[in-house]
């Protein structure tokens, strides 16, 4: 497939676990996707954050990998997330994602000892050499416990081929513009931070990924197409009506939120694997609020 | 003077001094307060950061106040910045102003010791009793040590009068998003760092406090028509087209560059103060080139 | 075994693996350990971050706990990290070390996301009612991406009454004072920054967790004994005399500095796991001469 | 003087003032000089962080530097904090303070805009060749704004004939281990960090620069001895019974405690100037019972 094409509101999927949160539900996740897909949504990226890739076994992984991209059946792009602390451990799951027919894979450089700018463009060259589908670079410090400068990134997009893509999640919106001057317009971009969805398309970012459209699918694809409509007014309407829901999202964790956010409509998905908590019940309350007064 | 008035770009001016630093050239001030004023900016900020208030002793920032004040002449609204360390010191500095015809003064709590939010307040507060001109608070920890939450802010815009205007510097977005939510879109704030100009409008600053305006004031001016006639892609391309210059001056410094790139259009305004140096002989020429690229 | 048994030097050991990272290589595990207890060291702490315990698979963690413990075989007590990412791999890990006869397990509170307070208190309390050795809490925010403050670590010591010493890894020696003073006293706290081993046993810490041991012991063994003592001048030459040692090992990294290390003098470890470099030649060399002086 | 006799417990003063801060109380001043130096310091130093030399006008800053060099009366070696904000005006101070008799002159690099290393390198220098006595070369980023590498600081030692000695207050023991390494234990280094009064000296700091000697001089004095006894033991004991003063006066702010501290023993020194605070009464309570505890 075409790089270009990944664009626009790009939903990030739970991972549904039973009770307990011991076992996976999958039957609970093919119909979060298919909620995401018919709500309008383009693409659909499993395993991110928000589907608590880290916190599932190999084989957990691996189910849900295979499970998601049938369930899509490519009736929109399916990125996959495939990081892992060990460049083994992240090649395996890129190539059975592309196996399987993943789309696009996500690599986070996840780290426990601090990575050199080196070791970070070998894993990178690594996974890049183990599979033909392009890459979509992702930098997020506060989970990965490491920042890839822009240099960095660039050096990485230029060195490794499928490579071709950056979701940028520090909140610092002057990341993306260096992204767009230092790489002259041609490196698409990707916004991995909710309460910068306004300013990161307004930048020039090409996509949104998000876990809001679990919830709000509506709302996120207007802003988007209030930005292709070059309209800032409404633009900036849909986005401070969308604000509120999108910090409480950030603030209480995504996969409590999002999960605690699914059940109260119906679709009980269960809870976080601890130690990660659900949602607590005065949360709760103020989910529901801040959901009823969107719709 | 309504408040209401005090919109668009508020060009920033700078101190010019004779050779080596110790005299006030104020007739190199007049002509480029002129030059902003005839290049279409909507108000004038003397003695701020580029304005070197902080390095002028008490007889000098009289000076320049009044004489700034006078040369504009009510063409436009004045905007006097009289931050001090001490209250007793800024509060004078504020009557000063007033007395001669500012319009607003803007107050930076700048501090040796760390304030605590009460002292902050109280500081505000004092200044606010003293002078009947509306006042701009501004956070910039940059270069006061100060970091002022949202909520103290909107605690001082509530709890003092005329502290009717917000200046942002801390170069983060979501500031100013917060503002806006939890100032529920009634308290006017401006935007202090250049990098962020587009966005800064987008999330509905009313103003963008810069000295940009001394160099390039026709691109500054095009951007805030482009977001007013609410046109992204115009807004995006013009922000673009200005960036490198803006991360330049901010890299620079703003008094070291705004003085040379004056003086490399044939307004000799001097150095800035040491410690302060002036721009290296090889960043003049870098200078030269961006604002070569923008004619 | 009694807790109190716990001081001094504490021995980290590294995991060696074959050629190109990929199998472990237990006969080599057993001679690094056999040195460090021959050497003097008072206890022996496999799979901590030295020991790339976030870098096995579940399989390759339980036979390197499990040899270890056994090649130790009580010759001195055995600290053995049990970290992981959920709860319920943590008490796992936790219940086998505890099986197979560790004296002390050691928790980091591994996270991706970010925790609460509340999360991390509940993630030592499950596993402290699994197990019945005690617990060595471990804050290490450079690698767990979590900073637990000094009165959350206090709340786990009161209400988790196995967790009865703390390691503290911030950096920071400020923290060892919090703890002694709040503590009053009676929490026994371990310093496992390096470069702070001086001011951590003037501090009055009971133990040095650090894997210099495997080059050196017998400077930190001094050093320690230097300490007992009481005499500032003597610890304060020999802190001095390994410290540029100690910053190296930092700088470079612990996996990757001891197993270079090791294999200077002749044992033969492997590498460490991609994406992890080894250490590059010229830090070989830096390392080679460090060492040299120090004989 | 030689720079070798400056040593120990340096003692700073508080500038008092008459009610409402507005007026100097040279008075109090000279009993509270003569108080220090009958209590056993080492040296006298006014006009530093605690004796709120930013907040004077440069006739109130004369006055207090030529009052108290006179009042000290070369009794114990005097050293004049003559940091300004221009390069022209610390060169003025300097040159004065060493007119009137001071022994050393202190230069913390304050800033508005941020300095770059070769202007900070050139304000030193511009001082340096302005006087003939020794300079205290002061590195404290939290109210400087400046932080000072290593690097830098030994760079301007070398390059400026009289930085002959390094204040490090940046609360980092490791600053100080860097700067014994680097300088090959020839600098000598001096600590402005309560907090670190018993690491620095056990790191080889030639004297501890504070306030506490205003309230709890035999305490101060008793730990220097200790170290000089070399007892780890004692020191300790002796550190951990002041630490909580140490904390109180750190959090409480210098200027605020120091002349609450001075009131409640009789002496009486006003307030500080606003916009700091006085001491809260209810910390005034918890200072006089932490005092009552050390007596």
């Amino acid at each position: 497939m075409s790089t270009s094409t990944i664009h626009g509101i790009i939903g990030y999927t739970i991972t549904p676990f039973s009770a307990k949160g011991q076992d996976l539900d999958l039957d609970a996740l093919g119909r979060s996707i298919d909620r995401l897909i018919e709500s309008g949504v383009h693409a659909i990226a499993p395993l991110g954050s928000t589907g608590e890739g880290a916190y599932l076994s190999d084989a957990e992984w691996d189910q849900v990998a295979e499970f998601s991209i049938k369930q899509v059946n490519r009736r929109v792009p399916t990125i996959v997330s495939v990081s892992d602390l060990t460049t083994a451990k992240a090649v395996r799951r890129a190539r059975f994602a592309e196996r399987h027919g993943a789309d696009v894979v996500m690599v986070l450089p996840a780290s426990y000892w601090k990575l050199t700018e080196d070791e970070i463009y070998a894993h990178y060259r690594a996974i890049g050499e183990s599979v033909g589908v392009p890459i979509m670079l992702y930098n997020n410090p506060a989970t990965s416990g490491t920042d890839m400068s822009v240099d960095l990134i660039l050096r990485i997009v230029k060195g490794v081929e499928n490579v071709t893509m950056v979701k940028e999640s520090t909140g610092d919106i002057q990341r993306m513009h260096k992204l767009h001057v230092l790489g002259e317009g041609l490196v698409p971009f990707y916004n991995g931070c909710n309460p910068l969805a306004l300013e990161a398309f307004v930048a020039g970012a090409k996509g949104w990924c998000t876990a809001a459209p679990n919830l709000i699918p509506q709302l996120n694809l207007d802003l988007y197409q209030a930005v292709l409509n070059k309209d800032i007014a409404q633009a900036r309407d849909l986005f401070y009506r969308q604000l509120p829901l999108l910090d409480f999202m950030l603030k209480g964790g995504l996969p409590a939120t999002i999960k605690a956010g699914l059940r109260s409509t119906g679709l009980e998905v269960g809870d976080p694997r601890l130690p990660v908590f659900p949602l607590e019940e005065e949360a709760q309350r103020t989910l529901k609020d801040l959901l009823a007064a969107l719709r």
